[in-house]
């Protein structure tokens, strides 16, 4: 009963998932970090070198997915009222680690003799943190606890509000009209969305899923209960305009006391289906041919080297009253650009303001600045006291 | 840094979960199966009903994983042995479970008036079971053990076959050219490919798994490998012309024996959350517009009653030799027909030999079938012992 299409799905799940898994055994037997591996299978089975996959709309849904129940899982673990005792500091972080990168990305860009407004989106591509692939080495290695940790989940959602904003100023910029009003407003329902979940989500849950799991009748309820919940913020956050992941992060964290090992389980199991899709998904959009000039090659690495630093310097020095050894793993925690950059650069070329090879230039540094964390993270996380083993710790991939 | 479209996956997400889950929960407190409800979910919000959903290509493709994961899971619980065991009866069952089907639904659009070429495809739409349905059922109740649900089993991977070749044949009619030699090949490497994973596929995997798994320095290594089996042998099953679940189905029995239940356990929690997508999936094709004319929904009921009882006996007369319960049990177990009668149709839409109401006809017989196995199962189950409580048992939505 076969039609030619129904080949599709089982072979981009095998090439896709086998890739990464082979690459993560490889990666792991080198001693490198398995989730670099994963991001690589992707540059290697994608358009770049071998072509046997590209990005379609099924692989980046399943990526989307993926990196849902990865900050899900992250939330499960972390308690919002300690996220929310770091506010402060990690609004600090979260707005130098937007101003630094945005300036110097835009500097870099106008030094080059490129256009202003080409410049300006360059800049605001260097900006939003992909948390994703932060929450992914910290849970691997039992260190969500730390905090260090914490500050860096709480910069990230805000950080994530940040970018939004920025994202919209400089859209209406190319435009050629700024409303500041509307501007206020988008910022007040996003973190009014936030502040709210994470201050009443918990007890809120503590009350509800007690009382209504014990009365459904349904098979695992619980789960299902959980998944709407995960379903719903992140709609919620998309229509706030945040990202999706920040609603399934606000979930997991407003169920982390109320929900069984059960749910935990579960979810496990889809995470882990699921996560080297979003890993792979990053390396498949790094395309080489983008880089048929030197200059275009020398500006990807002088944008990526300005990428790594200014983040790490602009949280770095957000977080300084921490002491040195936690400053610096937070400016790590931060690098990471991921799939967040891309899309601001999607939009410039949409738009026409950027141009292709500038657009192959965002996407270098943000697959570059995904690569380099983890074996950063390693580094700068080496001493950091793991959880006892009656805490919960859960491993990704 | 929400684009529009970073909606549209979250929403898809809590209205097909959601809506299904809740329908489910109504079905258990009115002591109807859940499944049913799961299904009535997907036609409530679809084009018929509330029009909130359509089917689309996101859908379908978790749909689709979402049925290979069932078909997996129930395979792990599963021996090929005493599934090769049962062969014989089995293919008797099928045999006549894919010919009285056929001639009735030909011979009903014959007696309507219907040219030779569409009575022809409704009769092959009417041939294939779609095993996921009652595999659910079963294996929620934990009677996959029984001696009738083994025969389901194997009787649904020979139907598959029986349902690719007919498949050929008719479509090959409709083109006016049959290579005898060319459905001999396609036959032949079906089953060849079945015979083949089934007799060594649990052996080869018992040498390969524990040693393999201990190698792998890769977190969850033993999940890691089944995946690749799973996607892999759904991969070859496609290519080979039988549906991906097929392969999905063996994937799992290859493993039944060799791995842990870290491995049930994750590649629960992917079930537990794709099945609803599978369930709702089939209620979301079902379009009451069709049914502008009466004569259309006189047609329907027509057909809907000649595929419960073709299936009913022609395969409830191929198990006779087993007593009257179980030839029962079969006969009702193989009358799901679900989404593989309605790619038949499709087929013959695109090969303009079906008109549009009679394409209706089939979904309504597809969907309607689906809706009427699961409680005649409960009917027909009643009675039979289910294994003790040291036999493994999973539940399935």
């Amino acid at each position: 009963m076969a039609a030619s299409h129904a080949i599709d799905i089982p072979l981009a799940m095998l090439a896709v998932f086998g890739s990464a898994k082979v690459m993560a055994e490889l990666f792991e037997r080198l001693r490198q970090p398995a989730i670099v591996g994963e991001i690589l299978a992707g540059v290697l089975i994608g358009p770049s070198v071998l072509g046997w996959m590209s990005p379609t709309d099924f692989l980046s849904a399943l990526a989307d997915l993926g990196v849902m129940f990865l900050l899900f899982r992250v939330g499960l673990q972390v308690k919002s009222s300690e996220l929310l005792k770091v506010g402060g500091t990690a609004m600090v972080v979260a707005m130098l680690g937007v101003l630094v990168p945005f300036v110097l990305g835009w500097g870099i860009l106008r030094l080059w003799g490129e256009p202003q407004v080409e410049a300006i989106f360059v800049g605001a591509a260097m900006v939003a943190t992909s948390v994703g692939i932060t929450a992914q080495v910290l849970a691997s290695k039992g260190l969500l606890q730390a905090r260090a940790s914490k500050i860096i989940l709480a910069a990230a959602v805000i950080d994530d509000v940040l970018g939004l904003l920025v994202l919209a100023l400089v859209s209406s910029l190319a435009k050629g009209t700024v409303s500041v009003p509307a501007l206020a407003t988008t910022a007040a329902a996003a973190f009014g969305f936030i502040v709210l979940v994470a201050k009443w989500g918990t007890k809120t849950m503590e009350r509800i899923v007690p009382r209504v799991g014990k009365r459904l009748r349904l098979e695992e309820g619980q789960f299902a209960l959980s998944m709407v919940l995960l379903f719903g913020l992140a709609l919620l956050s998309a229509y706030v305009g945040v990202a999706a992941i920040i609603g399934a992060f606000l979930a997991g964290m407003a169920l982390a006391d109320s929900v069984g090992h059960r749910v935990h389980d579960l979810a496990h199991g889809v995470t882990e289906l699921l996560v080297p899709f979003f890993l792979a998904g990053i390396g498949l959009h790094f395309d080489l041919r983008s880089f048929t000039e030197a200059s275009t090659l020398l500006l990807s690495l002088v944008i990526l080297a300005a990428a790594l630093l200014s983040k790490f310097i602009g949280c770095g020095a957000g977080a300084i009253g921490l002491g040195r050894g936690d400053a610096v793993r937070i400016g790590v925690g931060m690098i990471p650009r991921g799939e967040v950059g891309m899309v601001v650069a999607q939009i410039g070329l949409s738009l026409g303001v950027i141009r292709q090879p500038v657009y192959g230039v965002v996407v270098f540094m943000a697959v570059a600045t995904t690569l380099a964390a983890p074996p950063l993270l390693n580094l700068v996380y080496r001493g950091v006291a793991k959880p006892g083993p009656e805490e919960e710790v859960f491993h990704l991939g």
